[in-house]
């Protein structure tokens, strides 16, 4: 507290906000301590990345959880942002069963978006709290080793390997990493990655604590049409089973499957969470409530 | 968040909740940046250390303080506790001047309640938390070098010089240090040193960012008689002043005197809260509204 | 070595061969140990980043400096790939009072291209030889930051601070820095700033031993028609004074402006060197003979 | 040397008691080299603790050890000084089958005593030497965790687990800690602790090379009547044969049963010293000659 | 480049010399990178040592190897010195079963050869380009336990242990360690130790990527007196065959069953080159050809 | 203590020589405190050296002020022994002015005969010890510029520049140098350097705390031939009256000028002591009576 009001008393109700104010932090003391030092890998996409006051309070968060002492990495993508700049460039885009074939053209212009645009736009909104957010590609320091997907798919790949240095050097000077991604081969051509499973990767390679996706749902649902089905806790083989019985399908798939290999691969817990509800961020790690679908390594219920 | 009632819909009331919750970290966010890796000093004492929801309050403040990455250290006095013991030797108060003559029995029963009692009480407060607080007397390691007041005082001793290191050092492994107030001479002679006076050198020796005294009373009044005169924000220029023309008298005079030698020392500023409040040093540190009496090198106003 | 012919003998041809490598290795080890541990910041820029032979010629440079212990980092500009793009687009580009105007979309523009492509492809072309280049744009972690030239221009900024400290932790890491000219200011706003005068800054913030300009001429002439005329060597107050009487003029100043200022600043050596020449970089600071124009502090003919 | 006599000569005399220096000496050497750096836990009690004289000679040593590069660690109990005080504060000592019962007052003045009285004493007597040794409390940092023993005995308590992170970290500081033998349990309850046992459990914890125990007698005895029975080198089987089979009893086991677990968990060797012996500590290790009881983990005779 | 002849145009005869150098510069790329940080540990002996033009080459190659990040260290015989100053002092060498007899005073002329007059001209003809070397005798700090071979041979030693951690501290100040081979055993009686058997002990204790004999003769041969059969390249198992077999005898001996036992305990490479050609240590290293013979752990070939 | 006589009683002869050795260490005790870590330099010399008892001994005290943290740098000179090997190699030595002639052979045979036999028969009585001692001539890593003193005299040299780096790595490493005094200039000629002189100015580069020279005499006299006239104590200005006006000449000025020198330029103390009392080093550092000549920089009698 650096300025305030002169000489008026400490009224009733202020002492009772005032109250509210210490038990909020009181409740998130455990929280602090239990995450104090861990790494929390958080995918950013979807809506919340067009939305500017989500898009800002999403940076006041992620600044948050690095004041108080946990290293949070960015992860994003930004299908739609390329979309528009190939309408824009009059580029038709291409379809083979169903996936989209990436050529070289399409490559450069998705990278100029991921690197050039979306992730500028993400460390700008960071870096307005100060010095702290770091652009990365998964080209830099050979951070992502990609290999092709299918020759029939072009510049599509897949993560070869995860070389997660440049990463551990940034968090270790307190900066937080936004990692765009674009991979590399060995001989140096670059590759367009699915960021779910990029964002999977490095939870991984990093041994996070959490791996969180920020997405445009509530969370997942056993039935997707009925809201009261929403899984709000569930592990790695319940899900891995959910899936091979054909219950969660579609395109959360890349999602849940990167948590289910995480988790099993380390990570502490996997979430998937709102990112329309401002703060889910704080709200999930900071608060005793919990909010969308945990995935952890065994059932703690 | 580890456990969680299963499958209720969130709620528009626990939303609404959950947003206030946000907007109490995120209002925190600023002063936790700010007062990152800084020192505070926290004189304890009054009626709130006889207290046990107080005292395990304070302690709750003191872990939090900790958790988010700032450095506290507590000084306690313990008048009161070394009366009660006293009495129950049936050893007899002696005064002199008004002043309390400390002989060698007398040193010996202050010691005993300070290092063996109140300190422990403190230090087992907060290691409910974790193994956090160290105990620590100003003769251990060279603290607190002191010298006689007065001969006719006996083992009343001033603070001649702080050798803060082992403080240091116990904050530097992310250690609390629970300070009594007793030192000693270079011949091994202890002493029983004013626990106010104290806390301002200490805090002037770390380069404290902050001093702050937990009292019984609301701040420092102009008019001891009107609630009306409480001073919310002062200088060290300001309260000598008032010392000086005799408006400010009494009891607070040893902290009002280490307030205005701190901050000239280099310490940014100096409080004086009532430790009657609940969780009063969360509110001071880390909203926006300011409470108690604030002293500063220069206006803020 | 580690494959070789199998039997044949040293030919006194081979022997010859080998003792001039030999003498080459030699010849370079004075200039080996006096760059040892130094940095060089390198402009690359012109026609040379778009010849894919040069460019790779360059890549091989970076990393021999790199390997010898030299630390290079790498700045460059990107001026024909953003009209290509601007063209593409159907955005007209406009000029006032000669200077091209920076809209918002400009901007968007020119930070996709110089972020996401043209520093992506000096960082592959790296890469190529190991996980050694890092892409990093002014943005990051503060590194540049910028205030608008004028409000007529719109985006274009100039350099009001640089904060080297996120190049000088990649290059602890023994990492190679590619910079884009992308700078913002403290509300978070980007500009785009001349690559030729960041250059300068980040060597004088760096403290760097070198400044080198790779151009698409060879050298500076006293007279721009007279190849005669070649400058190859001269101080800061010579060029200035080649300024000022307006011997010198044109698309040149930025960069012989940011030379005198560098090497006033505390930069060893600034040169102007021939990009199309192959490797000119490790001619100018291997061998015994010059190159292109150097700049110093003081006159050394 | 600093001050000398002037110009007497170098008698005979004085160069026979030089060179029995000098042998003294070099007689140390092969003992100080072979325990530099290496941890010795003292348990200083007994009568040896009240007498001034031995108790001041007993800081010199611990400081000489220091010096020369040991790492010495004091443990102290202190049943008489609490015996002394519940006496007059009126407090009637209460059994139960010969064990003294521990109520919450009880052990608010064992706790005071020793922490407040004992341990102080014991530093001040070192500090005298310079700014060395630091009380620590078994409640500190967590370093002693306890247990319950039995309920009817109130809070006396077993060791349940050592921490020994704060003492090795004054110990990397070249600081001698002092321990006073309150332990907590992890809901914050402190308990007294048997000083024996807590001194042998540290020095395991801590992997000493030394556990020594100074005491008011001459060393173990076979037949406890006949002073020719001392037993000088012993190995822990045969300890613990003797303690099976009836041979040792009485006050004396606490000790034993600590040596033997001590030197089983990786102590190098457990000494029984006669504390009344001036600079036994010294003796025992600088010189040829053994003094008291020596226990090894196999024979060496 | 720092002084310049002024205003010549490069000529196409210099652009094409300094197209060969930079070639170089850019063949040598590879072979820095692989060897940054390794060690390698050069056997200097034969008639190299006595022809100044080639030792002072030799210098210059060492002092390049360490100026690219290789970690050289040197090790040295010097029979024919030894004979030298024996015959000067009439000291009769004395032979059993075709072995020189060392006895004491022998040993002393060894000492003061190897120590105060070959190791001194090595580390000075090294030290002309800089602080860099540091001479070492076996003795030094323990680096060479020795063992005696036969009594009858008097102070001739064997190699009974290495302690490489003096070399290693050498090494870590970027200093070049210059190792005479003189050893010692517990007692402290020196011993005179074959240089070659020294320098594979040495490699093998650093776990050195190469050791190199640099000889009078090309290379190994099949048949020594057919220059068609030399040895290009070999693995450890192939040379002890031809040990083994007969195929090889003589004075190689030493030489070649320190490469084969250093490369079977880990050293990467053996080579036995021609000390005589100019500067074949670099050209070994860092060009493409390959040199004299090879010795790897598995064929290559 | 490892072995012991079984089972006799303690008898008081053996208590009481036991408590005489408890006192020397308790004396030692302060010295011990006040020359911890500091730097000691030992000049080496004279008769002391060619006497097997006193050399043992002189390595023993060298190994314990050691052990006791004290770093110890030994300087040794050898003029007898080079004159030994010149007369066996019948070589005339020649003297101008007084001044030995030093020409290449002689600087040969000194040279070898300093580092290749005084300095390994030091290094190896230390190491009997242990892995201690470490042999350096001046000419190592650019220890010792020399200059050349007078071209009539030869390589004669005077020291131009220390530069003690390594001898300060090698006393990091708690390893105990041996300084040869041959130093080289800029083109790598080697020159003999006067011990004296060389042991000064290592100890005022090092910061030493003490600078001793260990001599064939009991001290500085006023008057040499009377004993009575032993100066136990004086100062730097002192001595240098002394030696301004005439009262000191000889031999000992080269010893008496490096102590004023040293003492001017920082060193704690310069001694002057007899070689050939046992022991000396430990009696004047360890104890409390003065023994030989002590030079400070200001008077303290």
């Amino acid at each position: 507290m650096s300025e305030r009001p002169s000489n008026d008393h400490v009224s009733n109700g202020r002492l009772d906000s005032a109250t509210t104010r210490a038990e909020v932090l009181i409740e998130a003391l455990p929280y602090i301590r239990r995450f104090f030092g861990t790494t929390v890998v958080v995918k950013f996409g979807g809506n919340a990345m067009g939305d500017d006051a989500l898009a800002s309070r999403f940076a006041e968060d992620i600044v948050l959880l690095q004041a108080v002492g946990i290293r949070p990495v960015v992860v994003h993508g930004g299908g739609p942002q390329i979309g528009d700049l190939m309408a824009r460039l009059g580029k038709e885009p291409e379809f083979r069963d169903g996936l989209r074939v990436t050529d070289a053209e399409t490559l450069d212009i998705a990278r100029m978006v991921l690197v050039g645009k979306v992730n500028r736009d993400i460390v700008s909104s960071i870096n307005i709290h100060g010095p702290l957010a770091v652009g990365v590609s998964g080209e830099d320091a050979g951070l992502i080793t990609a290999n092709e997907r299918h020759p029939d798919l072009g510049f599509v790949g897949d993560v070869a390997a995860v070389n997660p240095a440049i990463i551990e050097r940034l968090l270790a000077e307190n900066l937080i990493p936004v990692v765009s991604t674009i991979g590399a081969d060995l001989a140096g051509q670059s590759y367009n990655i699915n960021a779910d499973t990029v964002a999977g990767a490095i939870a991984e390679a990093l041994g996070a604590e959490k791996l969180v996706y920020l997405t445009d749902i509530e969370g997942l649902r056993r039935d997707v049409n009925d809201p009261a089905s929403l899984i709000r806790q569930t592990t790695a083989d319940e899900l891995a089973a959910l899936m091979a019985d054909g219950t969660l399908t579609g395109g959360m798939i890349p999602k849940i499957a990167s948590c289910v290999q995480a988790v099993r691969g380390g990570v502490g817990q996997a979430h998937i969470l709102d990112g329309r509800v401002p703060h889910v961020l704080l709200l999930e790690i900071f608060t005793d409530e919990g909010i969308g679908t945990m995935v952890s390594g065994t059932s703690q219920a």
